[in-house]
């Protein structure tokens, strides 16, 4: 019997099985009623009742929902009640402004736009068939709990999510991530991570991020209570981990710095100790780190590997019984790769040297761009754009990120898309924008720029400039002024070269 | 990206992460060379070899290959050789006589035959168009090391494996296992059942009886090492479990008494305290079981309910943390129900209270039986045959096996199958076979007969009788004689009524 995959398989497990259990804490500002200490069944009721919403509206299945959102109850829920029936959910950076947000909605032809609240103000320019503001406007106007929604039909390679991603170019593209993706995803992620129904989960990664990495899913499935955490702050995660029993976190390298940074004025025991798993990606992390998260905070520390465009699980690291007994250190050396990949993923390198993958968790497709989908698909294998190897334990160590992207606090950022806002300086005759390595974030955004004959600027008026065209975290940090950039023989930039001066003495090009 | 899913992924990931672990341990009589204490590494390298070995053999991709054989590391490894490669491999009860293994080699039309050196001379009459003993003669003239296998046609829905099974009528039925099937059985049960790669699994299931519920295979995914037990003995499994440091077993309740006698009169700690996972199903455990397992060995007992229909997984039952607190009875109770749904598996009882089930784990068919194949699965449920109900917190119950199967030590008897043997006899003229109570066996088997008229015949001569022509476990333990026996208007047996007796001031009609 053949079934097909569906999101909402993983709420109704939840439903049916853990009903009565708190399956989401929101944070303590939002409207308390009732959101508050939501049950799986009364989850299950908010979904169903946005489904019907929808239909109400006049929303046919297969049409995308946009939403704006920091972590929040709403966001959460908004999975089941939009790609849960028949929808196509399309979360958001709620970082982005206004005009990258409405780039987002016209190239997915989004027909609903959500907002959360502390938003409006900043994307008034929006516009959208439909737009409500998550909270009491959308409580009194979109969920309708007296009609049954209208049951979509089954199809396990529908989108159910596009998610945008900064890519090689400056417009970000939408991943179309299907049911099975997600399917597969969850499933594998939970069975590596040993997620169980005694975890409980604070979701410390923005829920945008690739569908908080499938963690909506797959704590569902296992009933787990996850708790939203809508701002990061090392202090309050901390505060968590004590209050509502936290067992298990994923978070990007910039959140393990804060947690550790917090860790150092708490007072009495951090909480958590040999009870939390930590579960790190975005970019690899010093060794140090590692090491500083098993001994001071006393957590377990896991780390995985994947992209937007992979679900995104493709690689796991997780300590091995055969590393019990190593110094420290070297435990740390082992967990500081990227990981082996993941039940059902085949990865390989090409001749450059870039990792390529294979796997049920490889996006469907770019959403309206066959020819970037079928640049990024060819051979049957999806080319990550990062170069890595594959060492004799088969697990795989990213080197060197060759798309231009720069991680820098767990956020992608193009640096094609940073160029173009300095391009439109007058200013600026050639600029070349690279990640250089960082304590807090990982990797920052340094612009290298040939300023114009005759012309003045200088460092602050520039970051200023990219400040008003783009989400603050994609303004650099630094701005140095060049004589000339370095290029190929057919002009273009050599980055890897402008970036080795910054990376001396490293072992990666990439944090 | 659409990957469709395959066996082979569970070992390519083993071979790709664990190389160097131990993947098998076999038995230590087995020839010890390249048999014993086998990596990972070398199982893939024993499944191409095979593989290759039956493409020089000229059995074509889809082709049938039927083995019989207790555990060993020769059909644990016969999982991929065969099935991994395009192959259907046909696991065969090693406890069925000649003529029933020559019924199932021709009903699903084997053009291999794999036999446990055991077995040659009960089965020396079962002719297939290639035949092999297991062992030196396999090792020698089947296992190809020099030439790569072909490459089979990936196809997620096609059959892997053929699993024959009692049922309603006498003679069993092939049920058709998919790739995809497999691979949602492996994954989902070793998430619900928390397999991780710190686990040592002991297969006191045989592996013939549903796959040994897809544990060859989600063990391999996870880098587990498989202690091969050949046959049951409980201090030979508590004697397994000090020296290789087992950690999760599966087994039928026969095997958990087993267990519990041996631990009665073991000295010093019973191995595994606090370590051990118990995973039981095949016919509900007492709960005075279920609190003896976790009081006296100190194992952690999981329920499971499903059946070779089912991959098997349908429900999985596991202690919650809501349960600590309760009083160990209490406890129990609330462990000795089936379960509940796993991921993805939708559950409904019909009017009539009969199990019915949704999943990607429900077979495909019964082999070359359209008509069975329909009315198991019509209405788009499949109709588990077994009474049950479900209550408040979305937990299953089995309150009845409807279908005329009897449960008797983990195997599945069809009494009619039995009353067919019985009535071969001349003495018999009239004839119920029922499951009734045993302490040890969960079930054992009652043929209650009406003697024709001017006969005589006796308890001792009629199970002989049976013995002759049946595998000694369906034979009846006990016939009482009658003059008429209960039926419908339609005359057809009520074996509610007959069995009514023999189970009152049970909870169940089922053990």
């Amino acid at each position: 019997m053949i079934v097909p995959f569906a999101v909402r398989d993983f709420l109704d497990r939840a439903t049916t099985v853990y009903g009565d259990r708190v399956g989401a804490v929101d944070e303590p500002q939002q409207p308390a009623r009732p959101w508050e200490g939501l049950s799986y069944r009364r989850i299950g009721e908010l979904a169903r009742a946005q489904a019907a919403g929808l239909d109400a509206l006049g929303v046919p299945h297969g049409a995308r929902v946009a939403v704006v959102s920091p972590n929040s109850a709403r966001l959460l829920t908004s999975f089941y009640g939009v790609s849960g029936y028949g929808r196509v959910l399309v979360p958001v950076n709620f970082r982005l402004t206004a005009e990258e947000v409405r780039y987002i909605v016209e190239d997915s032809g989004a027909e609903v736009l959500l907002i959360d609240p502390e938003l409006t103000e900043r994307l008034a320019g929006v516009e959208c068939r439909h737009t409500f503001t998550l909270g009491e406007e959308t409580d009194a106007r979109l969920y309708d709990f007296a009609t049954d929604p209208k049951p979509p039909e089954p199809d396990e390679n529908a989108t159910a999510t596009l998610n945008y991603t900064s890519g090689t170019t400056a417009r970000p593209k939408g991943v179309q991530i299907t049911h099975r993706n997600i399917w597969v995803n969850a499933t594998t992620f939970a069975l590596h991570a040993g997620v169980s129904d005694r975890d409980v989960y604070l979701h410390t990664l923005p829920m945008f991020h690739a569908n908080g990495w499938g963690m909506p899913f797959a704590m569902a499935a296992l009933g787990v209570p996850q708790i939203v955490l809508r701002k990061v702050d090392g202090a309050e995660i901390l505060r968590r981990v004590a209050a509502h029993g936290v067992t298990v976190m994923c978070a990007a390298p910039a959140v393990v710095n804060a947690v550790l940074a917090a860790a150092q004025s708490w007072e009495g025991e951090i909480p958590g100790r040999d009870r939390v798993r930590i579960i790190v990606a975005g970019a690899p992390p010093p060794t140090r780190t590692v090491a500083r998260v098993e001994a001071e905070l006393g957590w377990e520390f896991l780390q995985i590997y994947g992209l937007t465009e992979t679900s995104p699980l493709l690689t796991v690291n997780r300590g091995r019984a055969e590393w019990d007994a190593l110094p420290p250190e070297e435990r740390a050396g082992k967990l500081v790769r990227a990981g082996a990949p993941a039940l059902g993923v085949s990865l390989r390198t090409s001749e450059q040297g870039e990792v390529l993958a294979r796997s049920n968790v490889v996006l469907e497709g770019y959403w309206r761009q066959p020819e970037a989908s079928a640049e990024a698909l060819r051979d049957g294998w999806f080319h990550t754009g990062d170069g890595g190897t594959l060492d004799e334990e088969g697990y795989l160590t990213i080197s060197d990120r060759q798309k231009d992207v720069i991680i820098t606090g767990g956020e992608n950022v193009s640096s094609v898309e940073v160029e173009d806002a300095l391009f439109s300086h007058p200013a600026v005759e050639e600029v070349a924008v690279i990640g250089v390595p960082d304590e807090r974030w990982g990797e920052t955004i340094k612009a290298l720029v040939v300023r114009a004959p005759d012309t003045e600027v200088d460092e602050a008026e520039l970051i200023r400039h990219c400040k008003d065209r783009l989400a603050g975290y994609k303004a650099p940090t630094s701005v140095e002024f060049r004589d000339t950039l370095a290029r190929t023989a057919t002009g273009k930039l050599q980055k890897f070269k402008l970036r080795e001066p910054y990376w001396q003495g490293r072992e990666r090009g990439v944090n």
